[in-house]
């Protein structure tokens, strides 16, 4: 339909005429983009059988395993050219028992179990458990500063809440998770025998938050659990009072190493197939719920890219590639097998675009390149900004996403999605990220909004 | 805080010293507005028990006395200058008896029980219910031009869906709003015993929506009922291949007027105290659900505007009045009793803004007024766009709200507060309207917003 109106919009315009043409045809195939996303979308339904029926697929699980083979039979029927599967070594760490956090002596309260999830990587305590009294801290820096007489035999108890008045929830996140990243190593540095950690959310409700945690070479490895914020509110509050002894108990543990997969499919571009144009993921979450919005909503937001733009018998200039990375939650090994391959092959990723913060209402993108082309790039494609803007889209300088982030030296434009960021620590790496917390239209809108970045990288590159 | 680096900036500078400052003040004080408002807020305690201990608190309701009640009691807690009651006299419409719409004949599924709620203003079926035909059709326009012949003893079933590809679903609501409103009257014209109308959702769901219907003068009037989309697509595909029966039964009935009020709270303003800016939402929901995002959202809303500008100390120079409007969902009366006064008192309201678009993220404020002043003050307060912006926020003109659009003729600028729209029309005049579909952090978000245009037009008039 559009190539109708351009026509006619030739043949009004004698002069300039082709600068309106083209501006007008992006803002024609733009909206099929979005009539398409919103009444033809798949996301919704894949990511229902991805989080659903597949669930939670920590990497190393048979759950990845079969979110692999799924997504890759997905692409087999999306009609690309070649769809193929990235070998990388992943770790593996299992959960194990249901872990167990008791407060076992408080006058005020007496017995009451919290709730609780192991951090991912953390070892476990051993059949026995342990108890030991807790200390509270809100920093490193106040760990650092307490030091081992203080802290020797205790539990740390890591209790930094994100900070609410930061609007978009991801800077509150990135001010607060260097405790659940680092917290167990420091307090081992101390003599501490297990870290306690606030689960890492703007809400005060009883849902705990797990994510990856890093042990430090050279100090003992002591177990990291996660409460809830209500608890860990509760248990500030008793702290306050009297001393808490509280006892631990969980069962994870570090496995050897498994081989698992990035899932990848590619539209040969017709003009320059040698600048690539990523759009992708990760494929991988944490065992529980089932990674609806981190990061099942954006794989489906990539595949289904890939489904609107066939659907609308598009042709890429440029080599479009679609990519389901594994195991961005605890090692990035798939981002690293990726880079590693596509720097041997010598490729060049002309841009790259990774939906992992939710599949929300869409705002735009933040940008991200080598220095010595950044400001030149990202002016251009500002250009582009009247044919984002009725769509309610921005572009912005920031940084693009964990799996893409590496392929910077390439020097081509990195995005990372950037939908409403109000949500998406409600749900994160919960039991409750799951389908219901996806709304089906703000899902597919974020198909619309890369797919339409998408084709204007390939229409005019950078 | 903000003035002592005010006073700095000052100091700074020596030529246009009082345009800097200015700007800065204003954007220090809009921070601390938001950061109040983030972590000292009261709108979603407030609305909890607005929405699940008072509950749905349709006009004429004895929740709807108590919603009146409640938010008096508020407003004296807030140290206004004034807090009353101003009378209304509302529609009185009982839902009666849960409604049954059944499917009763159906070669291919047998009976089968719909989901459905009866329009808000129906009368019901009397005690027999009814059973006929069913015809179906897309439009109002369509049934004109199936006439009496094909239309009567029949019920009409209009099933026109909400256009998926509009961004904003406010349109694809007004797009289909006719039927529901107009449907009965227009069926009944032609013979038609009774109106199905499909539920104006943005879903496929099993959840019926009600709304308001009006009879048109001189046509009998008859029932009309919704069902849920996903019933009503069903019918549609049974329509498709055979005659389908229905039988409906309610006892919704319209009884005598009864009185009631809008809840007025007002802070004189101590330098211009004639120049008014409003601020309001209606108490008024539907009788099914909580009314949590329709409307006790945009209440909570405007009553926290108050309760944070109180705490950050503010003496507006211009008086701000917050409003609680009665019976905006079925007839209005609050909007015009509150007009009529206003008008006879000879007030100016130099702006007004309404929230009633629920409590999702905050995009901006639709501004509207009388088209003799409308693009000059347009254009004035477009200049605080750099305020306004780094919050996420636009103004752009637009409807206002349906409560404060009476007031045009004042020649002030009338604000329709303006929160992301995809979410809205799975809950609007629905039982699953409840707080648990409201999340805080977008609530008080919505609460900044407004409290920091208030700011502004107090401080600078328009």
């Amino acid at each position: 339909m559009y190539r109708f109106a351009l026509l006619f919009i030739c043949l009004l315009f004698t002069t300039n005429h082709l600068l309106v043409a083209q501006t007008d045809e992006d803002a024609f195939f733009i909206k099929e983009i979005y009539n398409t996303a919103l009444t033809k979308g798949k996301a919704y339904e894949w990511l229902y059988h991805l989080s659903e029926n597949i669930g939670g697929r920590l990497a190393g699980s048979p759950q990845a395993a079969a979110a692999v083979e799924y997504t890759k039979q997905l692409m087999d029927t999306l009609g690309m050219d070649e769809v193929s599967l990235q070998e990388c070594m992943v770790p593996h760490w299992e959960r194990g028992e249901k872990e167990v956090v008791r407060i076992v002596n408080s006058y005020q309260i007496g017995s009451l179990e919290l709730k609780a999830l192991s951090l991912g990587n953390s070892i476990g305590t051993g059949d026995n458990g342990l108890t030991a009294e807790v200390i509270e801290v809100q920093t490193l820096d106040e760990l650092d500063s307490l030091g081992f007489d203080k802290v020797n035999g205790k539990i740390v108890f890591f209790n930094r809440p994100l900070d609410p008045t930061k609007l978009n929830t991801f800077s509150a996140y990135g001010g607060a998770a260097d405790q659940r990243v680092f917290g167990a190593s420091r307090a081992a540095k101390y003599g501490g025998v297990a870290a306690l950690v606030r689960s890492l959310t703007t809400r005060n409700d009883n849902v705990p938050h797990t994510g990856v945690m890093i042990y430090e070479e050279g100090i003992p490895q002591v177990p990291a659990i996660a409460i809830s914020t209500n608890d860990a509110n509760l248990l500030s509050r008793l702290l306050k009072k009297e001393p808490v002894n509280v006892y631990m108990s969980n069962t994870s543990r570090n496995l050897s190493k498994k081989k698992s997969y990035n899932v990848i499919g590619e539209i040969k571009g017709s003009e320059f197939p040698n600048e690539i144009i990523l759009v992708g993921g990760h494929l991988d979450s944490w065992d529980v719920g089932g990674g609806a919005h981190d990061d099942g909503a954006g794989c489906v937001h990539a595949l289904d890219v890939i489904q609107v733009l066939k659907r609308l018998n598009y042709k890429p200039k440029r080599t479009i590639r679609c990519v389901m990375f594994m195991n961005e939650e605890n090692g990035q090994a798939g981002a690293i097998a990726y880079r590693d391959e596509s720097d041997a092959k010598g490729e060049f990723h002309m841009a790259a675009i990774e939906s992992d913060r939710g599949g929300f209402t869409p705002r735009g993108f933040t940008c991200d390149a080598d220095k010595e082309i950044f400001e030149e790039k990202f002016r251009k494609i500002t250009d582009w900004l009247p044919l984002l803007q009725p769509y309610g889209l921005d572009l912005k300088k920031g940084g693009s996403g964990a799996d893409i982030a590496r392929l910077k030296p390439q020097k081509g434009l990195l995005f990372g999605f950037e939908p409403d960021t109000q949500r998406y620590f409600d749900y994160h790496h919960t039991d409750i990220d799951r389908i219901d917390a996806v709304n089906k239209r703000e899902l597919q809108l974020g198909v619309a909004a890369i797919a339409s970045l998408i084709y204007l990288l390939d229409q005019y590159g950078i």
